[in-house]
């Protein structure tokens, strides 16, 4: 669509609306286009498995946040949730990587193929009226990662490194990019740890409390931004 | 147990060593006294269904944060995993508090009752290594809440409540007691932002993006620590 037209929602999106949103005709809602600009929509006809709405869509969606995540592989169950609230807060580049505290059979979860990786990164563009994608890059061996392709990732960015026994505090508010590595349930092991600061990465730490992935994401993004 | 001795630890802690953590006689492992002191316990017998230890308690747990969290009743199937979490964090004292947003269904779930609300608590002392058991508080009337309790509650706390149209953001680095107030998804009604900001509650917002309370609290307490 253009800026304005009309458009005719089904499936999933139709149900939340219909269930969810609890929408009749003449409600007006959030929309944005994927990748485009965000605006209003004005439900027009309510049907039995689709409805059109009238949009406008001519606002700028929020800033996308300067943060580049580099997350040791979540365990599937974790996955899609934390996949969510990364994109809610605005995080638009994901690097899944391999680590030795990751189990193996984590990177055979058919939640990493295409379709199943995508929706929950859709659920948290919707959360936060967004509307630009993050890229997931998943990278199963964690030296060609470290070697070859994350020099060229930290440049001219502040590259911090989560590790609980570090004894800097993370810093707060940085202006700029930042590249944040965090490890697995159990923490990178000290060789690990020892290839991020040999790039020069900086370890921090979070308080004298160990935090589950999905509680420390968010905690370190809030005192980050 | 005083200090230090021999206890035996059967149950699902016993479970939680045995497959997730993986113990063996000789391994040593964190452990805590509920509301007292934490350090470390050896394992020295591993039988079918408990196990014994040898344990050492004499370090101080980690500080508690200085935060009174009222929290708009989450839905149930939300309520542990953000029990949990607000534990881990440190967070002392939470009010469940009702507000029109909350459907009034979910005061009835039985996940709000003594044992059941324990539960996540004591997950959330064991993910971050501590022992002071939070307070939870359940006041499913807004209105006697916020004239009768309140008032008492933010006094010599800096009040906040997060709300998405606000103009101020959310304050950096605290220090000092604060008093943060969460609403339910869908925001507080304007009638209670009203009643927190009589009672002289800053109204802040967490950016453009809307959140999921899950994602929010540790947003938030990232940002205030």
């Amino acid at each position: 669509v253009g800026p304005a037209g009309r458009v005719r929602i089904q499936g999933r999106r139709y149900r939340h609306i219909r269930d969810i949103q609890r929408g009749t005709p003449g409600n007006e809602l959030n929309v944005g286009l994927c990748d485009g600009k965000t605006g209003k929509g004005r439900i027009i006809k309510f049907n039995n498995d689709h409805l059109e709405m009238d949009v406008r869509i001519d606002q700028d969606p929020p800033p996308a946040v300067q943060i580049t995540l580099i997350l040791a592989l979540p365990r599937p169950i974790m996955l899609k949730r934390i996949l969510a609230s990364v994109t809610a807060l605005g995080v638009k580049k994901i690097f899944l990587i391999h680590s030795r505290r990751v189990e193996k059979s984590f990177w055979q979860s058919t939640l990493l193929t295409g379709e199943h990786i995508q929706e929950p990164l859709v659920l948290g563009l919707e959360q936060s009226r967004d509307t630009g994608l993050p890229q997931v890059f998943l990278r199963p061996r964690f030296k060609p990662f470290v070697e070859d392709e994350l020099p060229g990732l930290i440049r001219g960015t502040r590259a911090l490194v989560a590790h609980p026994e570090a004894t800097d505090e993370c810093p707060r508010h940085v202006a700029g990019p930042v590249t944040l590595a965090i490890g697995p349930e159990g923490g990178w092991i000290p060789y690990e740890i020892g290839c991020f600061q040999l790039l020069g990465f900086s370890s921090v730490r979070l308080g004298e409390r160990i935090l589950r992935v999905e509680t420390a994401i968010p905690f370190l993004l809030g005192r980050l931004l």
